[in-house]
């Protein structure tokens, strides 16, 4: 297949990429109420509600973040004016603790700071062009939908220095206050790309110089042992079905965890989190 | 300190380590609501509901636990036939998978399916003596409070097939159906110790030959690197607080996962499911 030939898809695909994202409102955050409190209602349905200071202080140091507006308690902004100074980000103050508990999801620990923002742009595939002087590690995750499994995800990326975190534009989480939580910040520092079509993305990444790693217990190979070089896709399935067969068929190779115990599977953010640490040692 | 010393607080550690899981209900399982559905509450406010067919049938086939009574929807119960005939529990019949939806966290899958059980006695740091032709790994947790953590903690435990997790008494979460589905089954099959006090705990692991890895990031030395045979207690603290520190003074080492990107932590149940894989590779 010649680069030609893709390229008309692949532009194509960038821009269903980022349709999803923009289109699906985090339900959880985006309470269009009225009545007390109804002013601090998202000024975008396609907005990201972002709350807690690890989200709140990732976003505001990340200089792709597009910031709308920070919302926050007297006592919190205190805690936070150096960054907020530095960000120049408007904030309005919120009364009280009360008012911020409506907008984002029931429980959900918020140290008395939100700030709103638009969905990041994690860039295409053809982005991830290996850098020669370092591992160029990409996770893709095929039909992942827990939000916290990718969250933990994308911080285990940002802990191992992969380049990029790829999901499927459908069949994953919008990007979501508690997604962000759960990435601890990661989300503001691996690109995380949506791709239409996850096997013509490996087949772009393969063309760049990627080889491909299918995770799962179905084989005598560890992760370990398959020696794969400096540029290498770690592609991962649902817990529940595993990697879809065409994906499966896009890798090169088929590598394993090694468990000794009695339940033989694991999380898949914790899969993953071990494969990244393996890979990168 | 000789063995007859300790032997008498170990025996009042026993009963107290007993009492939390009994006396703290899982709230958000056991609405103890009247009218439709009310026939369906547990039978006893100490007594777990689980739910989901995953943790329901992980439960049905272990022998350690007392199972109360099952409750199905007609479907589901078809689906397990043969492991109810061959435990011999009692199941009732649910009219329809909403009425089940009222007795477990909201939008929980259940696929039809809840067995009320009594908690199982995790036994005491006592029965951990090393096995000679095996690793003997145990993982306690600091004032890890998230029963999703301590669930996949559960779950990677058994998945490297370690002798017992071990957590406070106090400050660490009620057994639950959400925190036994986190652990996909590995409830049933890992021992889960809860001791009043740690650092005794840790002295009495010691005198039967452990040694204690803490796991944080302020070392220079990697938990590959950090030699400690084959008897190894990894102690992990909480995200944001880390050790304590009497807790860590009782460890022998303190290792880190090597890390190489933007965010220098890992979710603790990630961090708990890495060192896990390096010490029984």
């Amino acid at each position: 297949m010649s680069a030609n030939r893709n390229k008309r898809p692949r532009q194509a695909k960038r821009l269903d990429a980022k349709r999803p994202a923009q289109q699906r409102p985090d339900r959880s955050s985006n309470r269009q109420h009225s009545g007390p409190g109804s002013e601090f209602r998202l000024k975008h349905p396609a907005n990201v509600l972002l709350y807690g200071r690890n989200s709140v202080e990732a976003a505001l140091k990340n200089p792709q973040r597009e910031h709308v507006r920070l919302m926050a308690t007297p006592k919190a902004l205190e805690g936070i004016a150096d960054l907020v100074a530095k960000s120049g980000i408007r904030a309005q103050a919120l009364p009280s603790a009360e008012t911020l508990a409506h907008l984002i999801p029931s429980g959900a620990p918020h140290q008395g700071l939100l700030l709103e923002v638009k969905p990041l742009d994690g860039g295409v595939v053809e982005d991830l062009t290996p850098l020669s002087d370092k591992k160029n590690i990409v996770l893709m995750l095929d039909q992942v939908t827990d939000p916290q499994n990718v969250g933990a995800c994308l911080r285990s990326a940002a802990a191992f220095g992969a380049r990029a975190v790829i999901t499927q534009d459908r069949n994953s989480p919008a990007e979501t206050g508690t997604l962000a939580r759960a990435s601890a910040g990661g989300l503001e520092v691996v690109p995380w790309i949506r791709a239409s079509n996850l096997a013509q993305a490996l087949d772009t990444l393969k063309d760049m110089g990627y080889w491909h790693m299918g995770l799962d217990g179905s084989t005598d190979t560890s992760v370990k042992s398959a020696d794969l070089g400096n540029n290498i896709v770690l592609v991962m399935g649902s817990e529940g079905k595993g990697l879809r067969p065409l994906v499966r068929k896009h890798c090169d190779v088929i590598a394993k965890i090694p468990m000794t115990g009695a339940v033989e599977s694991l999380n898949v953010s914790n899969a993953a989190a071990i494969a990244l640490y393996e890979l990168t040692q």
